[in-house]
């Protein structure tokens, strides 16, 4: 069947324009029609003043997408719009499960939380890490809570996104309750608000510790692993570099 | 102490400058020296013509970063280069260890290769994912068995770097083996070389047979969850997003 229509799904990372990859910018500009959540259009009004701009409300990813397909099935180009990377907790895998095979779908990949969140920590995901949501609106609490039971026995540096929000504030208490199981309560947690965006707030704690800082939806908190460590206020999880020769003749 | 120089680190995404992010061009643009492999340093020829290139090999991480800081110690502004993200298994962690508080360093992040090879495979990381590097140079095997293990009985998607190489050809295989233990031989899997640069390739496959296909340095591999499918050639790994209305009225 002849393709009728392109749509993008667009990750535009962080948010500032810096950290926004060309091919994005570019996905945007080709389009016709712009479709995201409202809070991530402000984000990049630099590129759709010409265009028309549909903007939704959070929660109706199934609607939002309905609108993206019948938009382009009557020939237009559409950007479907997520923050971040839009295949990591976005709108890829919705839209590609709705569309039907007259539109072509590429997926524009973006700078997702974590990395934008570890970069201003320090080097926390040296080492092999596991990302896990603490949203239980679409996925089972049990499930979650057993991959974070798993995460932390094998000792991966975890990655926890949504870990708060309004009406979601119990689940980061029992999953500190679990990593403390298997983790050290000095293992070094990193939180990072709003990562890479104005109004940035680092915090780097512990596990003991890190109920005490503020958490919410645009939070993403670290948790390191057996080896990580805090120097000079940075979190780094070594990767096992033996560097005690350069060590030695820096300070002979 | 005063900070005498700066150093970024800087990851340059997979590699086309489209999805090289504009703070990592100006990190580079801002620098007198650029450091780094040599493949990486070929894929940014176009910002570098003015500056001092210093190009090292493999596995001479330390030796570069010791370099690095030499330079930036006498004053200069250096960028030390890694592909994707240089927050995950690049060279953000051990400049961090061996940098002295004399120099201040800046961690740039990119997109890094698992996301790039997830946008070109449809959307497979939509849910919770566990990535695990297969390099047994400085991790024990037993510990990288163990994680694979525990990801696999969470049902966590899982993202393999580093796979395999000219001398490490039996641990995807035994990787397999363990995942087979949790997951069914069904389960969707993706094989991405060169992922988001030209001579890119894309399989989509099972568990089952993931074997009969390449697997070198240059690909990623995601193996799905229980959920994960596969439609019009896309892997997607669902939410959980209830659209059956959306299906129904599109079917009537």
């Amino acid at each position: 069947m002849n393709k009728v229509a392109k749509v993008y799904v667009v990750g535009i990372g962080p948010g500032n324009a810096e950290y926004r990859a060309p091919a994005a910018t570019q996905a945007i500009l080709n389009s016709d029609v712009v479709v995201g959540y409202k809070t991530y259009l402000g984000l990049i009004e630099d590129l759709t003043a010409d265009k028309q701009v549909v903007s939704s409300g959070m929660k109706k990813e199934v609607d939002r997408c309905a609108e993206v397909l019948e938009i382009a099935s009557a020939g237009k180009t559409v950007s479907l719009v997520s923050s971040g990377d839009a295949g990591i907790y976005g709108m890829a895998g919705i839209l590609l499960e709705m569309a039907g095979d007259n539109i072509e779908v590429e997926i524009v990949p973006g700078i997702t939380a974590v990395s934008a969140a570890a970069s201003s920590l320090g080097a926390p995901l040296m080492h092999d890490f596991a990302i896990v949501s603490l949203s239980d609106l679409l996925t089972d609490w049990e499930l979650i809570k057993k991959r974070i039971d798993h995460a932390s026995q094998a000792d991966f540096v975890i990655g926890l996104y949504n870990p708060k929000s309004r009406g979601r504030q119990t689940q980061i208490v029992e999953a500190r309750e679990i990593m403390m199981r298997s983790k050290a309560a000095t293992t070094p947690v990193g939180i990072v608000r709003n990562a890479k965006r104005k109004d940035e707030s680092v915090v780097v704690t512990t596990l003991d510790d890190m109920l005490s800082h503020e958490i919410d939806m645009f939070t993403m908190v670290i948790i390191g692993n057996m080896a990580s460590f805090v120097k000079n206020g940075k979190m780094i999880t070594p990767r096992g570099y033996d560097y005690r020769a350069y060590n030695e003749k820096m300070n002979k």
